[in-house]
C-alpha cells in the first residue's frame, strides 16, 4: 500500500500587527495560494495572527470576534478558493464575553474543524489579555491524519501533547509568537514532544518585533523520531514538510509509549495542590 | 551567598555481568575511591550493575537480594568508607516474594537513602525478569539537593520525571542500560526532561554487548538549561559534573512551568482508559 503523506505550509511572518483583521486577511489570502501552489494541504499562520500579539488588554478586546465572525467567514472563503485548510491565531470573544487566546482550524471547504482556547497562559503578557482555555483534546480529521490545535506556551507542557495524543492525535498545530531567548522551544522541546508521542508538532512563528518583543523565528515540524524534518531560520519564510504516515507507523513500533504508560501512578499530575518549585531566598 | 553545588560522578561501565555480586561490589569500591578522590559527592552505576542485566528470568531471580541485603550491606561499608553516596542497579527480592528491577541510593553515611522500583518495564525484556514497581515519587536529600531515582525507561515518560518534581526534586537519578539503536534519548529525551521540569537528570548507562543488545554508552548529566552539562562517548570511561544550585533557580525563574500547569485539565493522563496508538492495516 502506498504510503499516505500531508504536505504542510509553515508561514513565519511578522503579519501586520498595527492593522486590522482585513490586511492580515488579505495577506493570508496570498500566503495561502502560494501554499496551494505548493501543493500544500494545510497552511498554519502564526499565534493571534489576525491581530498582531502584543497589542495590549484593550485592542485585543476591540478586536476579538466570535469563532464563526467575519474574519472567519472571510478566511473560510480563502479556504475553498485555494483548496487548502487555514490554521491561524486570533483574539476570540467567547459567548461567555471573555477574550481568549484562540486558533481556528478551517478546512479546505471552509468548514470550522477546530477551534481552540489556549489553556497555558504566558505570564503577564497573556494573562493581562486573556481568559484561559478550558479544555484540552479535541481532534478533527485533515486527510488520513487526526490533528489537535495548542498554541504557543502550551507545548511546553509535556501533558498538553500528551493529551492530544491520548486522544489519537497524529498532528499537533501549534501556531506561536515565540520570543527571545527562548530557543530551545524549537531546537529541544517541539521535537521532543513529537519523539514522546510519536505525533508530527507543527510550530509556526512570528518574527519580527512587536514592542520590547523580538520574536526569534525558527518555525519547526518536529517529527516523529525525534528530530526536527524542516526548521526556518529567523526571517519571513514559508517552509513546507511532507508528513508521512508510514513514518509516523514505524515510529510508534520502535517507541511503544503510549501502550507504556503508567496511568495508575500519574494521579498527583492532575491534582491540583501539587507542588511548586521553592526558590530560596 | 556562595552557591550551593554538588559534584556527580557517573560511572559508565559494562560491569562484570558474567559474574556474580562480590565482583561488581569490587569494581564498585574502586570506583568509589576514584570519585571520591574527584571529589564527587555521589558516584551512580548503570541499571542492574550487580548482576547484568539482560542475565533471563532465572539468573535475576537467583542474584535477587531485599533491599538491605548483603550486597546493600557490602555497599553501605564502601560508601562509609570513602565518605561517597553510591546509587546503582539491582535485582530486589521483595517481601511480596517479587522480583524487582531497583535501584538503590546510599548515604555517604552508610545509611539506605532510597530504593526504587522500575515502574515502567521495557519490552518483554522487562518483563520476562521483573515485577512492575508501583510506586513514583519518593525524594531523599543529598547535600543542598533533593534526589529521586528512576530506572532507564521511566525517563522516556514525560509523567515519571514530572512526579519527581512536583515532589520537589532538584536531581533525578538514572541508572539505565540503553542499547543501540536509541541514541536520541541521551541527544534528547533527558536534556528536554531536565528543561521542562528544571531540574538536573544524571543518566548513567552501560556500555559493552550482553548477548544481543549493544549498549550505546551516552551517559549524560541534562541541565535544567536543556543542554547535557556533560555527556560521554561510547566506551568505558567516568564524567563528572558540578550540579548548581544557583544554576536551578535561574532555570526556574526562566521557565516558570510548574506553576504555569493546568492540573484541573490533566484528568484524562491518570485514566487507565486512556487511549493508545491504533496502527492501520
Amino acid at each position: 500500500m502506498a504510503d499516505e503523506t500531508l504536505r504542510i505550509a509553515l508561514w513565519q511572518t511578522a503579519g501586520d500587527p498595527g492593522n486590522d483583521a482585513a490586511a492580515n486577511l488579505d495577506r493570508l489570502e496570498a500566503a495561502a495560494a502560494g501554499a496551494a501552489a505548493a501543493g500544500a494541504g494545510l497552511l498554519v499562520a502564526p499565534e493571534m495572527f489576525l491581530s498582531g500579539y502584543a497589542i495590549g488588554r484593550e485592542a485585543a478586546a476591540r478586536g476579538a470576534e466570535p469563532a464563526e465572525g467575519p474574519a472567519f467567514r472571510r478566511a473560510a472563503q480563502i479556504a475553498r478558493r485555494h483548496g487548502i485548510a487555514l490554521a491561524y491565531g486570533y483574539p476570540e470573544r467567547g459567548g461567555d464575553g471573555a477574550v481568549y487566546n484562540a486558533a481556528v482550524l478551517v478546512g479546505a471547504d471552509g468548514t470550522l474543524l477546530l477551534n481552540y482556547r489556549k489553556t497555558h497562559l504566558f505570564a503577564e503578557l497573556d494573562r493581562s489579555m486573556f481568559a484561559p482555555g478550558q479544555e484540552i483534546g479535541r481532534l478533527a480529521q485533515l486527510g488520513a491524519f487526526r490533528v489537535g490545535l495548542l498554541i504557543c506556551y502550551d507545548v511546553e507542557h509535556p501533558e498538553a501533547v500528551r493529551s492530544l495524543a491520548l486522544a489519537g492525535a497524529d498532528l499537533v498545530i501549534v501556531p506561536t509568537a515565540n520570543m527571545k531567548p527562548h530557543e530551545r522551544v524549537s531546537h529541544l522541546v517541539v521535537p521532543a514532544r513529537a519523539f514522546e508521542n510519536s505525533v508530527y508538532v507543527a510550530y509556526a512563528n512570528r518574527v519580527g518585533r512587536e514592542g520590547a518583543l523580538d520574536y526569534l523565528g525558527l518555525s519547526c515540524v518536529g517529527g516523529p523520531s525525534g528530530v526536527n524534518v524542516a526548521l526556518a531560520g529567523e526571517g519571513e519564510e514559508m517552509i513546507v514538510a511532507e508528513l508521512s504516515r508510514g513514518a509516523l507507523e514505524a515510529a510508534r513500533r520502535f517507541n511503544t509509549y503510549l501502550a507504556d504508560r503508567r496511568p495508575d501512578l500519574y494521579g498527583p499530575l492532575a491534582n491540583a495542590a501539587s507542588a511548586r518549585h521553592t526558590t530560596a531566598a
